[in-house]
């Protein structure tokens, strides 16, 4: 936790804030803070700045705090990705989110196990908890936002054309003709297949709505690898 | 498991290997492969090819093999990496393994925390389990290369100069004045710290050892994430 986000029910005054639970935890028991320390804090889908502890008592902690600062600019990429496992969506989600990734789709595909679409997991106060623990560690405000696609066709077919448009628009595919290409300054909207990756037809569905297939080289990388990779070599 | 990857004792002829155990579990259960079935196969430090499975009964699996195809080129990327807690060890060792590192150092640093050294995946054997893991996602067959740096101050003063040498040599560490290059087609050296990164005197031992210290943008990465990021950046 390199940031204390703080949430709109967090404040108890203009410039002050009341936390207990997880981050008061954090703060006392890992960050070893206490009256008169200063933290860096930001305000959730706001502004960055610095926090210092005034009260720390049975009823929690309260902190004085400053926000002056922008947060970073957003990874001017949308992703699509098909869902992967539970546990490495977790990771997945965290790691996107710290990346600075502002809009994810979370797709049906051929190769996804369909028991995935049924986890708890998918709860949005559960998918909200992934992607502050990604913000929380890059020192981010801004929630990404992030839609579930369990129909592939109509999302591809009704929905994909009008959310790629204007974007430079990829579909990660091993085998693909095309590398990756490199520091793109136009939007991009990126979209990655499961473990075994999307089948020819899923494929072609994307080719139809404009997505070229670019590879990463021989290697075949784990998805939770992939994305990363991706993210990091498409970005200026 | 993109690639079943075969070692010297798995040869029971010159073109005919035995498994059992994972490997063979893997190929009935998961892959679902039967007698006649073909399959890509990769002799560790050796060529790739393609195996027809000939018998299968309770001694094991026997696979004919055609080994002609050389395996994907190293990624030009020595990696010295500060020793990552146990769990995240394994999953960074084989994201690093599955993209072609080559050279890997486990490196102490001031936020390594001592307990990380007696972990039993430092055993020789486990390390390679791991790096074994991230060839056949990746279908490599050249085992990686990893040294054990438990003291910082000898192994940069003394072994890093070499090690070094005619490399471009970065260390990331957010706040640094450059930003990580793109591309690079010459040999690199990368240092990546722990989390929470290297302490001032690190960065300065590592600069003084001819390290240029570079950044990812603003926001932090957890190391995990890092990794491939600051790889997929580097490589042309």
């Amino acid at each position: 936790m390199n940031l204390i986000l703080l949430d709109k029910e967090d404040f108890v005054g203009q410039h002050r804030v009341r936390l207990s639970g997880r981050r008061q935890e954090h703060i006392v028991n890992i960050q070893r803070a206490t009256i008169g320390d200063e933290l860096r804090v930001g305000k959730l889908n706001g502004l960055l700045g610095t926090g210092e502890i005034v009260r720390l008592d049975e009823d929690g902690l309260e902190i004085e705090i400053q926000l002056e600062q922008q947060p970073p600019t957003p990874l001017p990429i949308t992703l699509l990705l098909a869902l992967p496992r539970p546990k490495m969506l977790k990771r997945i989600l965290q790691s996107v989110s710290s990346l600075g990734v502002k809009k994810i789709y979370l797709l049906n595909s051929y190769r996804v196990d369909k028991s995935y679409w049924n986890s708890p997991l998918l709860q949005p106060e559960k998918l909200t908890e992934q992607l502050m623990l990604g913000l929380e560690q890059s020192r981010d405000t801004v929630l990404p936002e992030i839609n579930l696609c369990p129909r592939f066709k109509p999302f591809v077919e009704d929905e994909l054309p009008e959310i790629s448009r204007h974007t430079l628009s990829y579909v990660a595919h091993p085998g693909a003709e095309t590398a990756c290409p490199h520091s793109i300054s136009q939007k991009v909207t990126l979209a990655i297949g499961p473990e075994g990756g999307f089948i020819p037809y899923e494929v072609t569905k994307l080719q139809n709505c404009g997505f070229l297939p670019i590879h990463l080289g021989e290697r075949i990388l784990r998805v939770e690898t992939a994305v990363p990779v991706l993210l990091s070599r498409l970005t200026p």
